[in-house]
């Protein structure tokens, strides 16, 4: 496989164009600061895709030209087409990357991967968040050990509707005395699934560099190391590994 | 808890009108055949549904009264409405047990449940499968150590595009050389999902007392242990943990 | 198998010989406390036995005839004889039912059966601690929903080094901001594991009926329902395959 | 992380002295073929360790200066100290990657880390074994899809007593009809254990080029992406986040 890990940062787009607090905080948009800042890393190759452009700027040549997408969504979820989130989740099947942050939990591509509601309890009195790393070692929290706090955060609560995750990279407390299983990873057919909690579109999150350091971490750790696999049902008339053994 | 399990046999129900061969085999529709053999044990209480009903005949009335929905899917997965299949999967979630059997591992409720592809390489040359045991002691293997072995039944083979089972209880060999994870449980919410390979509308696998003893150990299985859990999204402005510690 | 459920609970018994302090709390061992809460519950059978008995009160008959075993142990785990704890070891194998309580994270039989090192971090301040449901429905929890509350505890942090759980029922947050994966489920051979933080020899963990009704639903989810699975290596000279298939 | 791996071939090197089969067809000892196949791979700089060596080879330097190790046991599973197994659990736990070959799945530290019986049904009649690939994509099956054909080996049957594995990538069937979880891959502590099936002392399993491309691409997967994670149970008198907040 190339060198070059290619990244999609999609956003929604919208709450930075109705509400004030928001474009403040984020004048060009999340997937902008999200991008500018993965740009800096070496080896990532990165671009942007919103709800607003034809097919949310997922177009198969897109899609297919993804090795990791970065997904944010907010107020907008029911406004991705089943059918370009059902893309995404086929493209996640044959090998591409996915992150989900933050409110992502209850994005459409993100539920169709888990099989599950993704479903949270919540709050926003901008309390503080401590990330515990369980899993030390782990690539995903490379520079974070044993922990990252955030100062002002909404909160998101347990239970927490999602299969028991594969490997649990981080469990959060906040100061109102609730957890959350805040970095998670799956494997789904070829390609893996990264949740992470942090985010907000009026708390200045992803300006924060372990915030940062942590995504960038998990685009490596998720990029594809194979093309991608196509899904397939063949009626093997014949067993194929005769064929293979006689080669 | 009550003891009485409410058991919902669906089937599309459609080669069985169709084809002469299927018909000989299952002259009232394999729906029929499950229902018989399970409605013998004690303590379950099976009706039946089919697609051709209104709304398939998974009512809310009757999505409610339903503990446990066993699946048979084949030729017509396609005519399933995604609401109805979207209300199946949210009562799995809500804790009903739910059995995909045989070519069910492509209907559209199990596969919402998965995330994943659920494909299978197949052949269909009436060859002999063996079940065998992976977790001796298995509620599911009550009765069944160390195999289960039909003489002529339908390949299916790996890869099978599933999340890693959360309990592995079968993996088949086939006479021709092929493998598959043939009896495999996972936990989805509040519910389990327990995938059962044996079954075709030809060969009288339904029929086989060793298949119906492992569906009627996977339906005490699967049953619910508590009323439904609902799903939200709750605002919890302040911490309940202190309501309750005050109580 | 039978109705009524066997259970042993067992204890180092050494700090309530040594402290006052645990004396107060614990005047008569805190096996005999949670064994007497035990007792009241329909259809368990409960005994008890400790370090200082032959084999640790832990004969080849006493095992034999538990059904579930709970482990209470903290400043002696190195007292507690390597074969005694792979005789316990082998037995959950077999399929009887194993909970390890609070300091019992760090017990020969627990660390034996998890194959990781089971450190945690700690803090012993009386702060409080909550415990959060993360699977609603799943019969360990039944009645604790949405949390349980304990005012003055010890704290346990993570890295808990532990596999991920194969089912996680319960994590903790405490006053002082950690986490903990406090409720945690996995099968091992036959039998399953339960391991539940709360515990303390000075507070009277033991004495809230939380607690205990936690570890009863515990002792209830982890009993075997099949009689013990022999550990064995055949020679396998010829298909029991072929013996079953023509009976 | 350095870009060389440093690999660790152990092998008990008993049969190969005993038995004149052996001798003819690993005149050198497994180790040397297995090490010797590896040593050609780019980036890999491999030794060697036999149980007749003071402290089997395993010194605490050898230990910390080794990545990856390979393990061959077989008849002398017993000779091997508990306490260079549990020193071999433990640089697991630090990070160290550890792939068990074959009778491997015996051995002290495999056991150990699996905290289960890890016993198998065999037969040894010289039987075609096809290991089928579960996970397309999976690094450790690059080059391998669909399958991996051996005409002639010893056969391991389910039930294999391991917990159920984290990362299936491998499930073989046998000429005689029986199943095997032949590549799997689990999490522990820091580091990652792959189980990989294939390989004998008489049939010239480790001469075959597809099996010696797994074990390298296995020792490529489970290598260790950090420095070592230390051990430990501190009493944080203290939060660190304070610390780590105010840096």
């Amino acid at each position: 496989m190339a060198d070059t890990i290619r990244v999609t940062v999609w956003n929604e787009f919208v709450h930075e164009k109705k509400h004030e607090a928001v474009q403040k905080v984020y004048p060009n948009g999340i997937h902008n600061v999200i991008a500018e800042s993965l740009q800096k890393q070496p080896g990532l190759e990165v671009r942007t895709a919103t709800l607003d452009q034809p097919e949310h700027g997922l177009t198969d040549e897109v899609l297919q030209a993804t090795d990791v997408m970065v997904w944010w969504g907010h107020m907008a979820h029911d406004q991705v087409s089943d059918a370009v989130a059902q893309k995404v989740q086929k493209r996640v099947l044959e090998g591409m990357g996915f992150i989900a942050l933050h409110s992502g939990h209850y994005s459409k591509p993100f539920r169709l991967l888990m099989g599950t509601a993704c479903t949270v309890n919540w709050r926003e009195v901008a309390e503080r968040e401590i990330l515990w790393v369980c899993h030390p070692g782990h690539p995903i929290a490379e520079g974070i050990d044993p922990c990252l706090v955030l100062e002002h955060t909404e909160m998101y609560g347990e239970p927490f509707g999602i299969p028991v995750p594969d490997e649990q990279v981080f469990i959060s407390s906040f100061a109102g005395g609730e957890v959350f299983r805040s970095g998670n990873v799956w494997h789904r057919g070829a390609g893996k699934v990264f949740y992470f909690r942090p985010g907000h579109e009026t708390y200045p999150i992803f300006y924060n560099e372990s915030v940062m350091r942590v995504i960038a971490n998990g685009v490596r750790y998720v990029r594809p190391t194979h093309p991608p696999i196509k899904d397939a049902m063949p009626n093997r008339k014949m067993g194929w590994w005769e064929e293979q053994a006689s080669r």
